[in-house]
């Protein structure tokens, strides 16, 4: 279960479907999620409240669109390159500048979830 | 320290000090968390803000209670099981559905948290 | 990548770019962050949804300032330890109580962040 928080500009407050389905797209194509496997929590911000630096790492950001995933730790690193690739593609179709995304995983062990009921059991 | 963080609909606003109560109580059973260690965010959030899926995983959600915690790497995962079953007996306490649970746990070594003052000093 | 996450009584609002500049010089003088590197959410909340116990651990609290810091696994205990000396001695130098923060770190690697490219590629 890929838990998705996004922290985002107000302003793309009229585009969360789209990048919903963006987001569970790109984890479908490089993760190999179920499609039923969609949890999301969307945050929206004022401009003010998210604070980026505009070219660090030399990327050319003119926004941030913060999104955080706590994943399962089974991924090996060409898995999660994969999955970043399809992340950029994805928002790059609806519009979206993969300049500005900042996108970080944590991981869990399936133990470490609870999804409605005990896992196991 | 466990750390609680909670994004919610903003229907159970007015429910809050139960909520908190719910969680703080589960700690306590679960966990042995002391009395005293009681931190807790909430954020509330407009319904379209929380996406879930109603079915994943053979749960019969009819909503989202995102309930995430940092803890201590030190819980084995039968002690994790039982501290979610009583997550699971406090929130049908106070009659809020286990299955709209999703419980995740993410953990931290003791030197990871500074609660006011450096930790050993 | 240290990625800051601030969750603040809302009375703070006014204050967002003194803060921003205290936990950024904290992390280039504790763990040498470079001066570019600052990404940032702040989130304000009424006071009734940051709930801490007001002595816990030893420490006298009138309120709480959680910030929750991702950061690289790199760093040793007596760094961590000095960085969050850096945030205390940071706070106490523009007013607000080194005993309210309460600071957490989670660690991620290399490989788990996307900041607007493919690391390595």
């Amino acid at each position: 279960m890929p838990l998705v928080q996004l922290d985002l500009n107000r302003t793309l407050e009229s585009r969360r479907e789209e990048i919903s389905d963006a987001v569970h797209q790109a984890l479908r194509d490089g993760l190999d999620t179920p499609p039923t496997d969609r949890f999301q929590v969307f945050r929206f911000h004022d401009p003010g409240d998210l604070i980026f630096d505009p070219k660090h790492g030399g990327v050319d950001r003119q926004n941030v669109m913060w999104i955080q995933i706590t994943m399962q730790h089974k991924y090996d690193v060409e898995t999660k390159k994969k999955f970043f690739r399809h992340m950029a593609q994805q928002f790059d179709n609806i519009g979206l500048r993969h300049e500005d995304l900042l996108i970080s995983i944590l991981e869990y062990d399936f133990d470490d979830v609870y999804p409605g009921r005990v896992r196991g059991d």
